[in-house]
């Protein structure tokens, strides 16, 4: 582990973003981008659907609209700086990131609502700790972008970290012992080296960090 | 055709809302609000999966993405009033509205964009006319609540269809044919007798307007 990896504190992350992936980054921002795009899309998209999986639940749907609200307008951002920058617009399929800790969530309630509220929460942690470790070393416009998005969703981990908390308290599921379960399978899509470059990705295949 | 049918007069709709679903509807308030709650959910899930399928035109996805933001914010409107008026939230089955128009909707395309658009379109309408015919017959707080988001909502149906000109224009397809089969269908669906009622329903089956 390098000096950065065991200096990094995170209240769920393990790992820091490698330099590896940073570098990769700042060589594709186009692909960087129309990946954030499709990031933030499926954000809100996610928060939806669970607005329609626990429709009752009126305290969740609101907070999960507010969030989706709030991932549309940053799409609304990234989509605006795709165009001014004349970043030619790509159907990119996704990478394994999102798709591997979806695996883990368990088929069956109550411990599925209970998964899925700690993996929205990770995948908004490991975003939001992307942005602030692109916004130094990426140039502008996008630093400025970064940074911003760094500064509005730095708590968006935490809507759903409080709503684990709530659905394990009702499920008497023992909470921490999940969020270990989905820390390890986190830290190792971040750190195992990864054949496709996108926003969630592991470091280059080639070269890992 | 009785005589306020006659005189009724909008860009896209033919006939307007029954009397006898408006007084149904003032007999079941809570049921209109779940549903309703769930149409603001459906319109935005709706805008966002546009969003998807054409993620590469971005005018398209800044339009759907606004327009999704504002039905979320009207969804925690809704959501807000249910609580306050402490109505149970319950699963309803959605009605036979949107699933009917979208049965009409082109499966190929270039024809299937200028189908959804037009049927977002009529859907958009819809729902605002109903706001209207429903605020001044609905006691508060609800008239109020209607009220507020007819002049919120007036302009989403033009949105649809101004998408919908741009890929009618494209596909070399004759827009005004498509409108008045999408409005013949809408007309049916809203003035034949229905056995659920719902936002979107027709009068109710035992009381034809």
């Amino acid at each position: 582990m390098s000096r950065a990896a065991a200096a990094f504190t995170h209240p769920l992350l393990r790992v820091p973003t490698p330099a590896g992936w940073i570098a990769q980054a700042c060589e594709m921002p186009d692909v960087l981008l129309i990946d954030h795009a499709n990031c933030e899309k499926k954000a809100a998209s996610t928060a939806l659907a669970l607005m329609f999986a626990y429709a009752e639940d009126l305290e969740l749907t609101g907070k999960m609209s507010r969030l989706a609200r709030e991932e549309l307008r940053h799409y609304e951002q990234v989509a605006k700086l795709i165009r001014s920058l004349r970043v030619t617009p790509q159907r990119l399929a996704p990478g394994r990131y999102a798709e591997r800790l979806r695996r883990l969530v368990a088929k069956a309630e109550p411990h599925r609502e209970v998964d899925l509220m700690i993996c929205g929460a990770f995948i908004e942690a490991r975003s939001c700790e992307r942005f602030a470790a692109l916004a130094p070393a990426i140039g502008a416009p996008l630093s400025d972008l970064f940074q911003g998005l760094h500064n509005a969703e730095a708590r968006h981990h935490k809507v759903y970290l409080d709503l684990a908390a709530r659905a394990a308290k009702r499920a008497g599921v023992a909470l921490q012992v999940r969020i270990d379960e989905f820390a390890a399978l986190e830290a190792e899509l971040i750190t195992a080296p990864d054949a496709v470059f996108r926003f969630h990705s592991g470091p280059p295949a080639a070269e890992v960090d």
